[in-house]
């Protein structure tokens, strides 16, 4: 092979915090925390991130150690954004809204070092979390300013309050020169559908990723920026924004746990942000406030465009918008691909009633992923917008198998396939291609329920509810739901069906439930049945139940 | 080391293929011949790169053979850019400006095993030049419709003509999976300064340097552009802007070598231009048509962008292209980073008069690109605006050496230089950084002479002068043109001083000039001295010169 004579620079986190350093010190995050606001430049950002490394080598993390967050959208989250993965070590980012036995499960999994996690979660789901052996060290975030919370409540753990425990320390830290395909990050798909799946990053993926997000046609972050992103820091790097609004030298403003309305117009205002991103329960949300308040309107003037994925949008969400002067674009991904696939970009090359049809798909592939849909058989499907078959993705930025963690044993190694000379994730999404190359998910493959932004699992909620003496057979499905898009519904159908037993049920399985799921994941209602729709091999089937309780 | 588990994708030019064909089959490459206009689909396109693939392996190209280019920007140069690369040989684009002893110097260092060369090229330089050995096989390319030429020119060596060689051959071609640190491109940074310095891509340097083309910030390639490279294809890639634009779905229109004001200004019409570039003496040359035909500003409504690069511009061309709405945006870079290093972008930051005087620096760093300055210690430069010194430059599309070739012998390895935990890329440009990051190049460390975006050495020029008999000392420096930005004046003392002497050898020099340079390179003038200033080691001051030839 003749290799070409270039530098060869490592694709890692570092060039992101090198570039920050010598050209956008200035350059503020703010972060609104419940009870004021806080800003800080990126200069005392990565100044304290040195503290932080040189914290975390204190207490004897090394290269490939996970550290896991269980933390909101603030400063100090993105300290540890930038001072684990630079160091060498792994971030492992929680869902904070997860039932304190799924917690514990995946910080087993992933064999945590250490855990930083919110003053505001440790006071609450944090005092039921047990804690499993592998995490030394407990760290607590000033999130909030009560802190009556004694840092020593973690029995025979070493902790500490954050900012004691990096005033010790000196800014300077020896970044150590890193591999681009050294782990970086770790996140785990769902914590509720039996195996964890974890996701392990490397550097090379996240910069790849990142560099993507500049891109024109797509979020086309920009120095001018100011960046919300109100979808959690926990979910996939938070879409991969953080980062993104570094390398391109964007202001952050970090929402912390208030992503009410009232609390995002407070912020938008105070910070002058021009783009946002969640999933669109937020922004319904704060539809619904402005409608309310139509004074808050002229209080989020500066803001322009509205990235918006997790879920799917209608057009009367984007029309909605657009009154606004705001502009939706509709972009889609998963945990597995860092997570951006697909952007709603207008194509020049489409008449006006295509424009406008196009604009609800999930929307077109980032440059460096590759999309095909394939039928049951494996075989490509045309890409004539008619036809559907599982979406698969073929990137730098996406999974190639899932983190086996302290199992030794990688899970659901059928997600993945190698075809066509290349591996491809199978993302269990149902989805059609036009021949534009616009991607539309038409159903999911995978039973799962997404509420607000969060998975929920159908399998986890049905096997517990089957558990219940009283139940014969059960299906967890979702229902659309103006406000969350879905919430899950369950179908029952009783050992000794009557009315007592079903008023008995009725009244008794939220308790049930609470005790292995978080609050909002128990589903809202049940519906009682004497037989639920089967298919073929004997299977529930979930299409045509769906259908049957679509008005329910 | 804990690895991630993402999919290893390679990076390389087959991803750009890849998409085109995905997603962008019907956009359109127009070039615009000297005697007609010529549109091919992108699919039409790359169905013929197959068709030249398999030519090429017919005629014995393996991986990590070197094909030579002696052409302009056309549509079959395009379809070597994507054949060459994406079957893992490595594409040589000669400047088609040099003369015939300087290109068959680069094509005997390169051992490039095939030259294809437009039919206009042939039919002049190329009757001069002495193919070396390596040469197996000549392909003419019909750049012009005159095919009185016979392709067994070349004596001994298989030749053909483009559409003959490829019409036999299928559009299918098995592209081999590639390694991304595979060369795929070569360029030499100059063919008259002594040994050929040759710059060797890999298809990671490319694919990285063509996805920083697209960030918003910057170039910001996007599908709803139409491009016009009037940058040579032979220089650095044409700027890395016809990968880019097939990148990101953008069409090309191409000028052939037809970059005359009234051929742009048509072909910008034709093909409806959004985004145009060259060195400023084209857009000179645009504006001076403009101002002798004020109808034909309508005519390039459609453009609205004008990266330009290759020599400084200042405000009045800023504004002159500002008041027919077309933004100019300084670049900088060089064939041995890719070429682009530099956009300038304007900071949000900073105020109205900072930024009007910011719009003539060279611009920012490219995310990717780290740069520094650096004082004749070593030591870096203050950031200030103010202290100037060698700008040095760190980037995955930086080149860490110079290509040896057949002599088996790095050249110029006082280039490059390893600090501060990596390679830096020596540019041999004295720089300023200011504290925002604006780079402005103050001096040129290298004796070298840019005319019309064209590099003229002074030392070969001064070495030729004085091995004639009359001439004791001499020096070639740039005059600031018009035009041409630069144009090369000789200073010379003569042997024994006459004003007979003096005439006669400022009636003969051109011709003597004219067997070793190409007819652009020669100066237009001669300054006689009976002294040159010199510096404290005896060498001739250049700096003193141009000052005192300011005026000349």
């Amino acid at each position: 092979m003749l290799a070409g004579l270039m530098q060869q620079v490592p694709l890692t986190l570092n060039l992101v915090r090198e570039r920050v350093a010598d050209l956008y010190p200035n350059k503020t995050v703010m972060t609104r925390y419940c009870d004021r606001i806080h800003v800080i430049s990126y200069a005392e950002l990565l100044g304290r991130a040195g503290q932080l490394a040189n914290f975390l080598a204190e207490i004897g993390v090394e290269r490939g150690m996970r550290v896991a967050t269980l933390a909101w959208n603030s400063h100090r989250h993105l300290e540890l954004y930038f001072a684990v993965p630079c160091m060498g070590a792994v971030l492992h980012t929680i869902n904070a809204r997860l039932h304190a036995l799924d917690i514990a499960r995946l910080l087993a999994h992933a064999e945590d070092r250490v855990l930083f996690v919110d003053r505001s979660i440790w006071r609450t789901v944090g005092t039921e979390i047990e804690l499993p052996s592998s995490v030394h060290h407990v760290v607590i975030m000033e999130d909030e300013s009560d802190d009556a919370l004694d840092p020593s409540t973690p029995a025979g753990r070493s902790a500490t309050c954050y900012e004691d425990a990096i005033a010790r320390h000196g800014r300077a830290f020896a970044w150590p020169a890193l591999d681009e395909n050294e782990a970086c990050g770790l996140c785990y798909t769902s914590g509720t559908t039996g195996d964890p799946k974890g996701v392990l990053y490397s550097h090379r993926s996240a910069t790849l990723h990142t560099m993507a997000c500049l891109f024109a046609d797509g979020i086309a972050m920009r120095e001018r920026d100011v960046c919300l992103p109100a979808v959690p820091m926990f979910h996939a790097n938070a879409w991969g924004f953080p980062y993104a609004a570094l390398l391109a030298g964007a202001s952050l403003a970090l929402p912390c746990r208030q992503t009410d309305a009232a609390s995002l117009v407070e912020l938008i205002e105070a910070a002058q942000v021009t783009m946002a991103t969640a999933v669109p329960t937020v922004w319904i949300g704060l539809l619904d406030h402005l409608s309310k308040n139509p004074s808050a309107t002229a209080r989020i003037a500066s803001l322009k465009r509205l990235p918006v994925g997790g879920a799917a949008i209608g057009q009367s969400f984007i029309d909605d918008f657009a009154r606004l002067g705001i502009d939706v674009m509709h972009c889609w991904g998963m945990t597995e691909i860092s997570p951006l696939g697909l952007t709603n970009i207008a194509r020049s090359d489409l008449d006006a009633d295509e424009t406008r049809s196009t604009r609800t798909a999930q929307g077109l592939p980032i440059p460096g992923c590759r999309l095909r849909t394939v039928d049951a058989d494996g075989e490509r499907c045309a890409q004539d917008g008619k036809r559907s078959g599982e979406l698969q993705i073929s990137s730098p930025w996406a999974a190639a198998a899932y983190f086996a963690g302290s199992t030794g044993q990688a899970t659901a190694a059928d997600s993945f396939v190698i075809d066509e000379g290349r591996a491809w994730l199978k993302t269990g999404d149902i989805a059609t291609i036009d021949p534009h190359g616009y991607v539309r998910i038409v159903d999911r493959a995978k039973d799962l329920i997404k509420s607000g932004g969060e998975w929920i699992s159908s399998q986890a909620l049905e096997l517990q509810i089957m558990n219940h003496p009283d139940v014969r057979e059960a299906a967890a499905i979702g229902r659309p739901d103006p406000k969350w898009q879905e919430r899950p519904l369950i179908c029952v159908v009783l050992q000794s069906d009557s009315a007592e037993r079903r008023a008995r049920f009725a009244r008794e399985y939220r308790d049930y439930l609470a005790a292995f799921f978080p609050k909002w994941q128990i589903p809202d209602d049940v519906i009682f049945s004497t037989d639920l729709p089967k298919g073929k091999t004997g299977k529930i089937d979930k299409i045509a139940l769906r259908k049957a309780m679509a008005g329910s």
